[in-house]
């Protein structure tokens, strides 16, 4: 049996765990990502994302520090599939604009769970009075949503345009 | 290896594929996050996109119909994790107001999947002309982001202020 979560400190940091393991998980997808983007632009952006998600991590271990507690992960079985869903494009998709509008839907679920936990983490935070911690979240927040704008704009206006003519 | 997907109506196919087994998969989850969840209010809340749920599976049937290929899901690695990951909060966390946030957590994080997903989906119907099937696309990705507005309020009013007293 599983140790039990029975205070709202707890599954905060559970929370927090969960979302560290997901950036490393994504960090570590990043290389595969980006060597099968063919689009030089949504190479860029991943290269840009990757350089976020070093500082999205380094914040995480500023919180986890505050709190006196370890900065670890905890294995998030979310963030697992969602890479697996990005690799099984890598193998399925014919290489070019039809792989990289695959490669945008897969970077856009993934940047939605970061958005949903990252949420609920910074809401967890101002619950508990820790403003700080709730103000670096909410930068995080902020980088998500304009990466996964980021994206949209790259999808609609340079591949989607391409991969339908595919 | 593999089959290939090279051509954008393949890749919108298996897009909605995925969805599809998604949706199967939190349908089938539906009777224990309810069971497992202490608020009435969250109870009434899952009952309610449950059969919201049922509705978008029938709508994502008329665009399998409309588009001449058989209603079936290809599996979804993400959703698996994402209800692996409710699960475990069930395991794990302490009956009442802690379990009802780390739920509210869960399915939210459940329907980011699928804002992105859908977001994805309408985009490509949009691209290959097909407006019928976006408008469709359009009408869920509505639901889902009330659903998701819903959960924050429920959240914000009722459970994590109960729960960051445990």
């Amino acid at each position: 049996m599983a140790q039990t979560i029975s205070s709202f400190e707890e599954l905060s940091l559970e929370g927090l765990r969960d979302i560290y393991d997901a950036e490393q998980k994504v960090l570590a997808a990043f290389p595969e990502m980006i060597e099968a983007a063919s689009s030089n632009e949504l190479k860029t952006a991943f290269r840009e994302h990757r350089e976020q998600t070093q500082e999205q991590v380094k914040r995480l271990e500023t919180i986890f520090k505050k709190m006196g507690e370890e900065a670890k992960g905890k294995e998030c079985p979310a963030a697992r599939g969602l890479i697996a869903e990005a690799k099984q494009h890598i193998k399925e998709v014919e290489r070019g604009p039809l792989l990289d509008a695959a490669l945008i839907g897969a970077a856009q679920r993934f940047e939605h769970y970061e958005i949903s936990a990252y949420g609920t983490a910074r809401a967890f935070a101002r619950r508990m009075g820790d403003e700080e911690a709730a103000k670096l979240l909410d930068t995080t927040l902020d980088e998500e949503s304009q990466t996964d704008e980021k994206l949209n704009r790259i999808a609609e206006k340079v591949i989607n345009p391409k991969a339908a003519r595919a």
